[in-house]
This record gives C-alpha cells, structure tokens and sequence, in this order.
C-alpha cells in the first residue's frame, strides 16, 4: 500500500452501492489524493426532503457507517420516524432510518439557505472524517427518468417503489444539457498531476451515464493525459447486482465485458475483467487486465483498488489506447 | 360523565403541557362537542421545518403518546436523528425525537403543497383517533417574542434555548394585527349551540394571549352568550410550571388568582381556583368556585374537566357577569 504515496492524484466516477466499495478501497490508497465524482441522477425530494442515494452512499461507505446488509442506509439503523409517519398517513414507500434522516434533512436546509451540494457534501465528508474530495457531478438539478412499459418513471419511482418491474425502454438525464459541471469537477480533471481516472463498478446506464451526461465532464475525461481505466460491472458473465443484469438484457445490450467495454468506446483504456470472464480478454477491444472483482470485504476493496491503480501504471508506460483517447 | 352528553358544545382554549391536560380531561367527556383552540405563537421553523410545539403537545397528550416525563415530546422516544444531526454540526439546541420529527416532516410537506395548518391538523387528530375538533388559533404566521434584558428573543430561543433565563420586560405576537381568525375558529366561537368557553389553566400571558390577539377571537368571545371559565393556572400561590411563575413576577403581575380573573377582565364569567387558594374566593372579583387543580392522573384532568362544565352550567343558570361581557 506504500506504493500508493508515489499514485498522484487519481479522480473515480461513481455511483451507488458497488461503485462505493471500489471508491472505499481507493481512498484507503490514496486518501486525500482521490476525488470522487459522484451520480446525483438519482436525487430527489421526498417529504420535501432532498435525497442525494449516491452521494450518502459513498459518504457512508468510506466512513464505515454503511449498513451492508440491507445494501443502503446507514448500519445499526432504527426506524421510529417511519413507523410514527405511517400512523400519521404519510408516504412510506421510500424507507428513511433514524440516523440517516439527519443528513437529508441538514442537507435540505443548507441548500435552501443557498449553500452549493459541493460545499454541502464537503462538509458532511470531512465532518465524516473521510480524505477524498467527494464531490456531486453538477450543482445543477439532473434527473434520471426511465422511459419504461408504463410510461416515464423519475429513477427512485422505478427502482425503489417499483423495484425495477416494469420494463425499460430508454434512460434519460433531464435537464442534463442545461447543467454544468462544477468547476471543483472541471479542475480534479484538468489537474496536470492526474495519474488516473477510474470508473468504478456502477451501473454504467444508471450511475455513470448521467456523470457522462454533465456537459464538459466527457470533454474533460478525453483532454486527460491520465489513462481511463474501468472496472467492469458483469462478474461470470453476469451483473454483481441484480437490476443491472435486467436492465442490460431489456436495454439490448449483452452482459460482456465487450459490451461494457464498447460503452466506454472513445474514453476508455483499459478495462479490468473478473478471472471468471478471462475467456474475454482477447475480445474486449481494449487492454484488458484480469482481476478477482467480487469485493466482499474491506480487504477486497482494497485490493482491487490496488489493482485498478496498478493496471492505470502500466496503461501510462504503455500509452496505446485502443479506441478514441 | 354521562351528563356530558347533555352538555352541547363547547370550546376551550389552550396552549401547552398545562392547557392539555384539561383539553385531555375535557376531551373525555365530550368527545366531538369539543373544540380546542390552541396557541401557534410559539411555532417556529427549525431544521427547516415547522414546529407547532402546542398543537403537537395538545395531539400527543389527546391520543395518549405524550411524553409525560419530559413534559414535551413523545413517549418511548428515541434520539438517534439528533446524534447523527450532532455528528454532521447540526444544531442540537431543540431536541426532536425520531417519532415526534414524523409530524414535522409531514406537515412541512403539506404546509408546502399549500394545505393549511388547520386542515394538516385535522388530518393529524384523525389519524391519531381524537374525537375532538383541534384548531390551530389562525392558519397566518404569528410568532410570539420575547423583549428580555438581552434583547428580542424569538420565544423558542427565550424557552429552550435560553431556559427562560433572561429577564422579561414584554411579550409582543409579530404579525398578529395582520392575522385572521380561521372561519373554523369564528364558526365554533359563533356556534349558538356553545354552551362554554373554557380557558384552560395554561400561561395567561404566553399561551392564551396569542390566542386572544388574533383578530376576532376576542370580540366573538365576548358575542357569545356561553359563559366564559378560566381555569387558574395558579395552585396555592404558585404557577404550577415554573417559567409562569417566573414570568408573572417579572410582569410585575401577583400571583394570585385576582390577578388571573383581572387578565381576562373584559371575558371571564367564572374563575376556578385550586382550594389552597380558598382564601382568594372574595377578592377574585368574579364569580369563583373552589377545586382540585392539580392534574397528576387522567382521573384529576377528567375530574377537573368535569368541574369546569359544572361551574359554566351554574353560570348559565344565574347570568351575571363580573366584569364586562
């Protein structure tokens, strides 16, 4: 892990719950030198809350709070708040714990008193103790809508209340060629010490798309001299979670490593394939690296991490990039 | 309490934990020929969201899920939001239980949406199973402050923050002059059926005032042919809450039930005292009637509450009043 002193600085777009794991084993690397630029397609307002998933995922993920066994919200959570709603008729669908309620009701109050989510985010990581620059993709309002079998759904609508049941047709950021790209985001990838950009294991359609989708932030990810490197989401030829494999196969898109890697097609370098999919590294149409990329431990994560900063190395030693770049 | 059935309607006005307690009393006996109307001078936003700590007070302690050893708030409450709120440099000077914040939340969503404060609170005693009609005293913001030796405090800050500890010189309901009554409010107040108005044993000058400087209010009281009770909130020379105490002294107001019966001059037909105070039954200078006023049990609030409808049937029966009317 010393070797990591010697990484530079390495910037991660992400999303949710896998792409966290990957995010929390890089800052066990790097520490303050990784930013994180994080999805914010999927936020919204609920009870007149705003609720920032990703975001509050990444920050719980990398301070130890997360609660891993139901995969969101925070550990040890209690859920008095929800049960004293219900009594009063209010709407239950979207479950906020005890603890995790705090963040989005000091969020909300914050914004509406005019703070940006980057300084709001900053604040919450470092009261967090986290190193990383965490940082939402845009200050600006994105969100993720999913033009399914039964009409347009706001993402939370489709994948919480509907648990992913009606059938996807399209995926769309709204409001997304209006926003900006914060200028934290536009400077972590324009930095000339940039010796990395990993895209984590998220949903490349869900989590990383709508990061793509800020203008400038593609722009900015092609003018690095920092090799792209991602990790792929598909494990034996199948998605780690359960709705990215369902979404791929209704979005026509084949559960391969190739596909994930021609989705990258004119940003990516290198593209890091677990060893159950090594019978596709010759046919991914870019450089390829094997790796164990289940990460059901903290120890897991890092070593992943590990892997992915290693395998950035090698890309810059041997600067071919196979498509685009 | 059978005889409550002959008692028609009736309307008490009140503000918190003291005023409560007969409302719960007074709820007993009469189920939906009640209306309470309560003080909202004490609303506040904090967090972001719309506190009504008497309406909340009159709810909890209605439906049976106040905090009777705190004297606020709900029972068997749990504080996990204010730890995680503490943790994030949240403010933490006003405690809100993970079950009481469900009633913030809800009715800042719908206070945002548009409804009224008078509608969202009867859709809260509905679901919470109270028989009786709970109005807040105005549907229009009025904040009572406090003009202390420090200053103009709003009175959350004077009460929690503060402790009650800065000196009062006056109290002032901002924005009181430009308030309306609800036509909920006018409507029981005008309601010729009303055979009372009871003015619970709450803070004449914190609680009950509010009330009164609503635009309205006062004159439809006095229109009214239903006698007018009061209920002191002194017991044997001392307010049963110590801030009224305090308060009273630092008004320059005796504490005694004369005093109390000269606060409602232009209003009161009848004053109850507690019998420690027997020997003020004279000087009161109203038509006054000797009782147990402390409200330790549900049997005392019930007891108490059956006074207060005996002594305004007794008023009806030689309509005399002291003072005004």
């Amino acid at each position: 892990m010393s070797a990591s002193k010697s990484t530079g600085r390495v910037v991660a777009l992400c999303g949710g719950v896998g792409g966290a794991k990957l995010a929390f084993g890089l800052e066990r690397l790097l520490g303050n030198d990784l930013t994180l630029i994080v999805n914010t397609g999927d936020d919204f307002e609920h009870l007149g809350l705003k609720v920032s998933p990703d975001i509050d995922t990444v920050l719980y993920t990398l301070s130890g709070l997360a609660n891993r066994e139901l995969g969101w919200g925070r550990q040890d959570e209690s859920w008095n708040f929800m049960k004293a709603l219900s009594t009063l008729g209010g709407e239950t669908w979207f479950q906020l714990g005890d603890r995790d309620l705090a963040i989005h009701v000091e969020r909300t109050r914050r914004l509406r008193t005019g703070e940006t989510l980057s300084a709001i985010t900053s604040s919450f990581a470092a009261h967090f103790g986290i190193a990383a620059q965490v940082l939402p993709m845009s200050d600006d309002r994105i969100s993720t809508a999913v033009v399914t079998s039964e009409g347009v759904l706001p993402f939370q609508r489709y994948f919480v209340e509907r648990r992913c049941a009606p059938r996807i047709d399209s995926i769309h950021f709204e409001r997304s060629v209006r926003a900006r790209a914060s200028s934290e985001v536009l400077s972590a990838l324009g930095d000339p010490q940039l010796t990395a950009i990993i895209v984590c294991p998220s949903n490349p359609f869900l989590s990383i798309d709508p990061i793509l989708s800020v203008p400038g932030i593609r722009a900015a990810i092609k003018k690095s001299s920092a090799p792209v490197v991602v990790v792929s989401p598909i494990i034996g030829g199948k998605a780690v979670k359960g709705p990215t494999d369902k979404i791929m196969t209704e979005l026509g898109v084949p559960r391969t490593s190739k596909a994930i890697a021609e989705h990258y097609l004119d940003l990516i370098d290198g593209l890091i394939i677990d060893h159950s999919d090594e019978q596709e590294r010759e046919i991914a149409g870019c450089a390829v690296r094997t790796a164990s990329s289940l990460m059901n431990t903290d120890e897991d994560r890092v070593r992943l991490a590990g892997e992915a900063l290693d395998f950035a190395r090698h890309l810059v030693s041997t600067p071919q990039r196979q498509f685009g770049g």
